[in-house]
C-alpha cells in the first residue's frame, strides 16, 4: 500500500476554530474548466464619480448629502438588515419548531477613502492607519452600547462578491446576539482555554511560524499564513503575535504593523492574477458583552473566490453546501505562490 | 413597545437539523439593486449536441465513448475529486493542530435522459422515475463496498452554480467518511431520537401539514416546503410523509410520487422568474455504515441562489461568511410565490 501522501492523495483536514473538515483533493486542480466565466473588470475608475453614492459630496439615494469628507466616512446603512427599535417579544411556543426571535442592531457603512478609484493595496500606509483607527472607534462605540454583544466588522470586495459599487468601503454590522459563525468559533476558544490554560489560536500560530509554509507575509507583529484548514483557494488569516482579544487593545506599533501588512497581502493578491482580487474579508474578535474573553484572540479572515485566473472562481456549491466544503490546491501550494509575489502594485510597475 | 411581527421585523430563526440561525430581514428586499447581474441564457439547446461530452454516443475528454444510452447513464467522474486507492495513514502527530486523515471515496456522474435540451421539470414523469431507480441502484452498489459509508447524491443545475453543461446531468460523491454537514445532521436528529424516541422531520412535518404556509405542493407520500428556517431566497426541501430512511425503501407508488413531486416542484421553479431555474440539490439520508439509523429521515434539500429575477441572485458573502447566514424575504412569503405558480411549464403554455 502506498503512503499517504498530504501533497497528492485526497484528504480531509480539521478546523479546529469551527469543528469542521474539509476535503482536500490536490490531484483535481489538473481538470480542465469549462464553465462559467467571471466578467473582468479593466475601466479604469475616475478618482471622483459624479455618480457614486459614496463619494464625498455626492447625495445618497435617501436624499443625505455625503460630507466632504478626507479620510474614512462612517453612515448608518440606507437599507439595514438590523433595526435598532426595541422589539416586545411573547416568546415562542414550548416544545415548536417554529423558533424564532427578534434581533436588534445596527449596521454601517465605511468608506474607506474619498479617492474612488483606490482600494486598500493602493493606498498609502497612512490611509489604511486611518481605517483601523476607525474600526476602533466604531467598536468602542457600538460595542457601549447597552444591547450590542457583537461587532462585525467585514468588507465583500468586487461585483463577484455582491459588492454593488467600486468605491472602497466595508460594512459593520452589529447586533445584540453572536452571529453563528462567531459563536461557533468562541465555543472551540472556550474549550481549549478551559483545557489547556493558553490561547489555542496563539498555540496553533506558533506551529506554523516553526514550520513556515504556509506563511505568506509578516512583521513583528502580525503573520498572513494560509491555515491549515483554508477552504477557498487562496483563503488567508492575518493573527496578531501578541495575545490581544480585541482591535481596541492595539499598541500605536501595531496599528501601523497591522496597517503594513493589510496594504502587503492585499498588493499580493492583486498580483496573482493581475486583477482588482475580490474577496468577502472579516475580523473576528472578542465580543462586546462586557466579559474578559481570555479565550479570544484578534484575527481577520480573507475568503476570496478566484481559483485559476481573473475569471475562473471556485464553485462551493452541490457538494459542498450538502456534503463538506472543498478545495483542489494544497494550502501549502497557495501559500508559497502568495509569498513569492512582489509587495509592489502591479499597477506601480 | 411594538409587539413582534414575524413578517415585518428582523429576527433570527432557528434551524434544529444543523443547530444553526439565519437572521431574517423581511424589510430589506425593498432596497433597489444595483450590482452584479447573471447572465441568462436564452439560446434554444439542440436535442443532440456534438460537441457535448454527455450526449449518447460521443466521446469524452479521456477518449472513451458514451454508449448509446436510452434512459439515465452513469460513469466515473473523470476529474473525480475523490480516490478508491487505499492508503497507508500513519496518523497524526499528538495534540498537533496539523490533523489530516486521507479520504477514500469513488465520484461518479449520471446522465438524466440522452435528451440534450431537457431538464428535470420538462422530462416526463417516466424519465424522472428512471432516475430515481438509477438513484436507488447506486446508493446499493456503492453502499455496498465495505469502506463506503456515505452516499452523496446532488446535482448542481445552470452556470451560476458552478455545472459547465448544461446536459441535464447529477453527481455522486460516495466515500469512507460522514461529511461536515451530514455528520452536523445525524448528530442532531439522533440526539432528537433519544431525547424523544420519534423522528425529528416527521414531527417537524407533522407541523407543517398543520400550518400550511410554508406548503410549496404535495401529493400522498412527499411535501416539498419551504422551511421555517431556509437561508436561500426560494429553497425549499421535499419530505416523505412515512418514516422512510433511504431512498431504497421506497414502495413502487412512493417512487412514483417522488418523480411527480420533484417535477412540479422544479416546473414551479422554472416558471416564478421563467428562467431555466438554478440551483443545488442533493439528497440526504441514512449512511451506509451498515448501522440501522431510526433517526434518519428521507429528504431533498434545494438550494436555489436567484432572488429578484433571472439575473439577479442572493449573495452569501461578507456578513454571511463571517456571521451568520441571512435573507430578505420571509419562507412563508416565498412559499406563497411558488405555490400560486402552475404547475404547466412555461415552455409549454
Ligand atoms: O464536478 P464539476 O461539475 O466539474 O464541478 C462542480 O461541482 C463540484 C461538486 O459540487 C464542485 O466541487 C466544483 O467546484 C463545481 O464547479
Ligand atoms: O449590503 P450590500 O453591500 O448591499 O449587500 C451585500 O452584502 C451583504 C452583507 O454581506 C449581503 O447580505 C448581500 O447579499 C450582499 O449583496
Amino acid at each position: 500500500m502506498r503512503k499517504f501522501d498530504i501533497n497528492e492523495d485526497p484528504h480531509r483536514r480539521y478546523n479546529p476554530l469551527i469543528n469542521e473538515w474539509v476535503l482536500v483533493s490536490p490531484h483535481r486542480s489538473k481538470r480542465p474548466w469549462q464553465g462559467q466565466k467571471e466578467a473582468v473588470n479593466t475601466v479604469a475608475l475616475p478618482e471622483y464619480d459624479p455618480e457614486c453614492y459614496l463619494c464625498a459630496g455626492n447625495v445618497r439615494m435617501n436624499g443625505e448629502k455625503n460630507p466632504d469628507y478626507k479620510g474614512s466616512f462612517v453612515f448608518e446603512n440606507d437599507f439595514a438588515a438590523l433595526k435598532q427599535e426595541p422589539i416586545d417579544f411573547g416568546g415562542n411556543e414550548e416544545g415548536s419548531f417554529f423558533k424564532a426571535q427578534p434581533e436588534r442592531g445596527i449596521s454601517r457603512v465605511v468608506c474607506f477613502s474619498p479617492r474612488h478609484d483606490l482600494t486598500l493595496p493602493e493606498m498609502d500606509v497612512d490611509g489604511i492607519v486611518n481605517i483601523i483607527q476607525t474600526w476602533q472607534r466604531e467598536y468602542t462605540d457600538l460595542g457601549a452600547i447597552d444591547y450590542i454583544n457583537h461587532v462585525q466588522i467585514f468588507e465583500n470586495k468586487g461585483s463577484v462578491m455582491g459588492c454593488s459599487n467600486p468605491h472602497p468601503h466595508g460594512q459593520i454590522w452589529a447586533q445584540s446576539s453572536l452571529p453563528t459563525q462567531v459563536q461557533k468559533t468562541q465555543d472551540n476558544l472556550k474549550a481549549y482555554f478551559d483545557k489547556n490554560g493558553t490561547n489555542l489560536l496563539q498555540d496553533y500560530l506558533k506551529e506554523e511560524l516553526k514550520v513556515k509554509e504556509r506563511v505568506v507575509v509578516e512583521n513583528d507583529h502580525f503573520a498572513a499564513i494560509v491555515p491549515f484548514w483554508a477552504i477557498w483557494p487562496f483563503e488567508t488569516m492575518i493573527v496578531s503575535k501578541r495575545h490581544i482579544t480585541k482591535i481596541t487593545d492595539f499598541t500605536e506599533d501595531e496599528v501601523a504593523a497591522f496597517a503594513v501588512i493589510l496594504k502587503k497581502l492585499t498588493t499580493k493578491y492583486d498580483n496573482l492574477f493581475e486583477t482588482s482580487f475580490p474577496y468577502s474579508s472579516g475580523i473576528h474578535q472578542a465580543p462586546t458583552d462586557g466579559e474578559a474573553h481570555p479565550e479570544w484572540q484578534f484575527h481577520m479572515h480573507f475568503y476570496p473566490p478566484l481559483l485559476r485566473s481573473a475569471s475562473v472562481k471556485k464553485f462551493m456549491v452541490g457538494y459542498e453546501m450538502m456534503g463538506e466544503s472543498q478545495r483542489d490546491i494544497t494550502p501549502e501550494k497557495s501559500a508559497e505562490m502568495l509569498r513569492n509575489l512582489s509587495e509592489v502594485h502591479y499597477k506601480q510597475k
